[in-house]
């Protein structure tokens, strides 16, 4: 990022100039590193975005028309389900949400059973922000495959974390944040979109191509990405991928997955608190969502910054179906997250600090 | 920029720890520094954006309603024109192109004379990007506020360049970068709404407020700020407007100009140059766009970038009515920009690349 400030902060694709021409690899280099990432075949077939809710929003209103029915899981991310809400007022959209059980899984009967003859789109989120549970993306891309229908899938808590194979898997337009489990700074993410389909452009305006059409250019990834793009953000998230795929995702997810399975055994032990999600032992993503007894999750959080230095979210997170699913619509949840940099030392200071505020509050 | 990567990389408005803390109080402290040099009354009418193009979508497309009539200039960016001429196909709003002379400058009659009673919208460029043709906007102003029309500027080439307050200037709406006068990194800007007006929000999802609504919150910014911002590129923003105010707009307009009149004084000295936009002595941005004979505008940008190691923009410039105006839709123009860090010696140099490119080509 430092590089790009310093010595090529140009516009990428506008001046053919040495720095623009730098700019513009360095946005290129990105999409073949998420495209490696990905399984994804052609880079072009990648548009950035400020934030996942960005790609999502073109994904969405981009791709769905009047009357249109779309399906969707009850842990969605309000990323999905407000934008859905508001095509379903002014597009005259239908959609069925799919409960899951408490912990968050999925029966993919009960999606399969919300099918019609209208259903154009399947949105489904790689993993539930609020409780970690992972859903059945390639049992549902297979699904969607034989039937016709397109798979939207939210990577917003797994891109980076858990494998992604957007052949493989049947995912047709993919959503994720450069600046979670990529690694990259904020401002930055895209949209992956599989080339048979095409979006109505989420912003019209110069591209640097095609200048005196009045329509958005058709050419990829012009015609999803107006506008001077993030190029230092971008940069920053290359360095992001370049470091999960010397790692390997696979390890990331595996030692992620262990620190989750210490956290949640020591959390378990403290009387009162209980474990939102998956159970020990079972698949999940990094974050452990907890409630202790009628406690307010923001005063945990409160005490646990203050007092600990931790940094935990409490309260909603965006999902309120999920916290239907959970139980949590009284007092939301804290929910603390390991990446691939937390240490052992830190999970057992975590849980510590629980079993401080829970004997000092009781 | 570099602080808030090492020490608060958090999501700003999200969590309540320290880190999330000063990530909010950077987005506000960044709101109050644009607020103090727009004249803008409350730091929450400013909503950020990626850049002005999605700014200029999202006051296009929140604020125009079907078979609204809007006027614009013929000037005006591909990033008012092409969000018009789709809304033009799917909301069927009308749309007047006022023409400038071949300078850039705009008679106020021409547009009054377009107003009718539908005309809800004015949309103006500050200065137009390829001729530096500054447009009579406290004027315009002036007149729509009479009229009860709203005023949209587009700020993309004088933000931090000429002054701009929009009470005075009776601006409704402002779109601004934050890559180019305001010193800022890519992958920022902003638009502001006055308090009296209600975009239909771009973007629908999550804002860490109102969790459980359905809808967009109604409270400002995050009705027009959904998902995460771009902390880090917003903490870069902050020092280039305090550098800006430190500066004062007036001294830095004044010095660019001082180097626009030295570099047209110099290129027009060189057989074949013709000078677009305002004349020498006459008020301008920091632009000089020409043309050399019959040359092509590429080849002389790239025998400056390899030669002479100068960065220009060359062919059109995603304003293919501007290059009516000015005669320039065969071959399109050269543009060079100066900045507040452009030194007279580098205008010479500049000037002396062209008569040597003039002679070797002629």
């Amino acid at each position: 990022m430092y590089d790009n400030m310093e010595h090529f902060a140009a516009n990428p694709g506008r001046g053919s100039h040495e720095m623009a021409v730098k700019a513009s690899r360095t946005l290129f280099e990105g999409r073949k590193q998420l495209a490696k990432l990905f399984h994804i075949k052609n880079p072009n077939d990648i548009a950035y975005a400020l934030n996942t809710t960005m790609a999502l929003n073109l994904a969405l209103k981009g791709f769905l028309h009047e009357g249109d029915h779309v399906i969707c899981t009850a842990v969605e991310h309000n990323s999905v389900r407000r934008p859905l809400e508001y095509l379903k007022k002014t597009k005259n959209i239908n959609i069925s949400y799919i409960k899951t059980d408490q912990k968050g899984h999925l029966a993919i009967d009960d999606l399969v059973s919300e099918i019609n003859g209208n259903t154009k789109l399947v949105v489904c989120s790689h993993s539930s922000n609020l409780l970690g549970s992972i859903l059945p993306v390639s049992e549902i891309g297979e699904l969607c495959r034989d039937r016709g229908i397109k798979l939207l899938v939210d990577a917003a808590q797994t891109a980076g974390i858990l494998e992604i194979d957007v052949e493989k898997m049947g995912i047709d337009m993919l959503a994720f944040p450069g600046h979670k489990g990529l690694l990259g700074p904020q401002g930055t993410g895209g949209l992956y979109i599989h080339p048979d389909i095409d979006l109505d452009p989420l912003l019209h305006g110069g591209t640097g191509s095609q200048s005196e059409a009045i329509d958005q250019p058709t050419v990829r990834p012009d015609r999803y990405e107006a506008g001077t793009q993030n190029t230092v953000g971008i940069a920053g998230l290359i360095e992001g991928v370049k470091y999960i795929q010397k790692e390997t995702v696979e390890s990331i997810h595996k030692k992620e997955w262990q620190l989750t399975q210490r956290m949640m055994s020591g959390l378990l032990e403290i009387d009162g608190v209980t474990v939102l999600g998956p159970e020990v032992g079972q698949n999940k993503t990094g974050i452990v969502s907890f409630t202790v007894g009628n406690a307010d999750s923001s005063e945990i959080a409160f005490i646990l910054d203050q007092s600990f230095q931790i940094a935990v979210r409490a309260g909603y997170h965006c999902t309120p179906m999920a916290h239907e699913m959970a139980g949590t619509m009284e007092r939301g949840a804290v929910r603390a997250s390991v990446g691939c940099f937390t240490t052992n030392e830190e999970v057992d200071q975590f849980v510590y600090a629980i079993k401080e505020i829970v004997k000092y509050t009781n």
